[in-house]
């Protein structure tokens, strides 16, 4: 994994900029711009609670012309009526006007309080300074990128270069913060830009596939926030992928979304230790996803990995209740490669050695067979600790 | 609400001893026993991993010939394989001997560690000291309600008595347990006796009645166990109560249901608050339930109610994005009775005080209006804590 951030793809320019949204003095709003119109795609939160952007990005997408991206944090835009969507017009339409495109051109991601309206002054200052200061260079960028960020620890981005039939794709992609992890905080945010060539028919269907194998895979709190967004930009211009080569564009995109939503769940509040849930032998995929998220989702799961307890009984019992059907008498389960668990009963293991192996490692690997079918899945998911609730209950209104 | 312990359906009777399967050397087998056979129904866990002893109770219920149910915690039985069906087995024989019935007539519950066999020579010591301590007097009712406790901070008791068509009629229950609350316990055990006449046909549906607006709706942790078990025995004899006399009758165990329910959430883990969710407004009772469920269970909805935080921003998203629709425009909320949330917008309110108020109750109120629909449903949860971490955590094999 290339993760220098020097490694852009042609055709994006980026900006991070300071608005003052954020008691904190950091920098609040993020422009990208295109050089020439792109093919884009969108998936959003499936929360019926749905913010102003999220509602206007939709209607946009997907699309053959996108132009812009504004991205602001500090505040969600979200339960805030027409004003609401009002303001989020005026943001694209703002970005337009100093991009030279169509309002309709321009997508529009927010994150941050919820419920209060957007300081539209303080916002326009901003979109109109960074449209000035907008450059192509990996400073830009990385200036982009901590502007999307609210509570993360780190900025988040992945890059990428990879070679398809002879040509060579860039990928570049930043996100930010996983589900609702702070106070009165919503969103994940991602947008991935690449100079490959999709045409504005595949472009979704790549975007959500990679979705499904990443982002909606990975959970630190199971709460789906009202602005969930994940964007895909594609500049490249001429033929577009197909066949063979969409395919492995397929395969590649997939990864570099994977490696993004890593970063997320390591960054998920209060985290010491990740879990990487691979269930195999469920009837489908699906399946295989559902046991994966209900184990992911298990305090008793996610506690047992805070304590570095090779706790089986809590992995199996929650495959056990998960909507999907397992077959008791063929669930094993191993931890950090170590089995405890063949076809329904305990196996003796070193429970020290385990235990200390679990809490020396960043991402505790956890493999759970359910059966003999073909589904397979991977979920990642962080652990549970005191952190995690100080955070979320010292906290008064 | 008489819960003094002191008013005891006739045709029980009850012992709980000490048989040594627990380290803190207190209590661990309860006997209860029937004057007559006495009609019986369960319902049990629904997690696919499933104990011994709730395959064995399971197959024999409902029954009208039921003599008498014998009860371990310490050792769940759970994940031990055909040894752990032969011992469930044993433990239902050695009662019927002692009390002079089919081994078929004895139900059977476990709870506690899961993954080991059982004591049985141990065990079988206990049985025989139960079956010549049994009585029908309150003390023994308290040594039986003691002897099923693993974690609980207290025994789980409820006794009321009711009157319908002239008629006097008591129940008497116990609890324990509220989800899988500790390292490697499982469990959630209930039984439920009353001296009125049911009919073998209807019992069973009194009690999933019963079972759905209690104990099916409170939630601790969300993660089902493989023991949970709740019995309800009748030892009433003559007419079966039927027509508006059992719609009564359903009523009033309801009631009793859902009291004995509550003690598990208040005694949840690390549990300062419970809150009581009540949806409005949804589809049908089922959408109702599945919205009060999404909310219960959201860890930032917990942690608002540990912190003492009046975030609406939580509480309506959980409900967002649970799986049955809402209008969000219908949206209405209030906590502790004031309304901080209506038709989709929030409403100023005072949150220093509102704050105050939610820290200073036991429970806290919390009322979610989700459209016009005439679906209503509550349901009980309690907070998450850095105790319930802690204690879960804190633990190495």
């Amino acid at each position: 994994m290339d993760n220098s951030e020097n490694n852009l793809p042609t055709g994006f320019r980026f900006a991070g900029v300071t608005c003052g949204l954020k008691a904190s003095g950091k920098s609040d709003l993020a422009l990208i711009v295109t050089d020439h119109p792109v093919t884009a795609a969108g998936v959003y939160t499936k929360n019926q609670i749905v913010a102003a952007p999220v509602m206007l990005s939709r209607s946009r997408t997907p699309s053959s012309t996108i132009r812009a991206v504004v991205t602001n944090s500090g505040n969600a835009n979200a339960c805030t009526g027409d004003q609401g969507m009002t303001d989020a017009q005026t943001m694209c339409r703002e970005v337009a006007e100093r991009v030279g495109c169509h309002p309709e051109d321009v997508l529009v991601m927010s994150t941050g309080v919820i419920g209060r309206p957007l300081p539209m002054d303080k916002l326009i200052v901003g979109i109109e300074q960074a449209a000035k200061e907008i450059a192509g260079d990996t400073p830009a960028f990385v200036r982009a990128a901590e502007a999307i960020r609210t509570t993360d620890a780190a900025r988040k981005t992945v890059t990428r270069e990879i070679e398809i039939g002879g040509k060579k794709i860039k990928f570049a992609a930043m996100a930010k913060g996983a589900g609702m992890i702070a106070p009165n905080m919503a969103t994940m945010l991602a947008v991935m830009m690449t100079d490959a060539t999709l045409s504005a028919d595949s472009i979704k269907a790549v975007l959500t596939e990679s979705a499904d194998r990443s982002f909606n895979r990975v959970s630190v709190d199971g709460h789906t926030s009202t602005n969930d967004t994940f964007l895909l930009l594609a500049s490249g211009q001429g033929e577009p992928l197909a066949g063979d080569e969409l395919a492995q564009f397929q395969s590649h995109i997939n990864e570099v979304s994977i490696a993004l939503a890593k970063q997320l769940v390591e960054d998920g509040e209060g985290a010491v230790h990740t879990m990487a849930i691979r269930i195999r032998g469920a009837a489908d995929v699906a399946a295989a996803e559902t046991i994966a998220k209900t184990v992911a989702a298990s305090p008793l799961v996610k506690t047992a990995i805070t304590g570095g307890d090779p706790n089986w009984g809590r992995i199996v019992s929650a495959a056990g209740y998960a909507d999907a059907k397992i077959d008791p008498t063929k669930t094993s389960l191993k931890i950090c490669e170590t089995e405890i668990y063949r076809g329904g009963t305990p196996v003796p293991f070193d429970a020290k050695t385990l235990s200390q192996k679990m809490l020396a490692q960043k991402e505790v690997p956890i493999e759970l067979v359910v059966g003999e079918g073909p589904g397979e899945a991977e979920y990642w998911s962080s652990d549970l600790t005191c952190d995690y609730v100080r955070f979320n209950s010292e906290y008064t209104t």
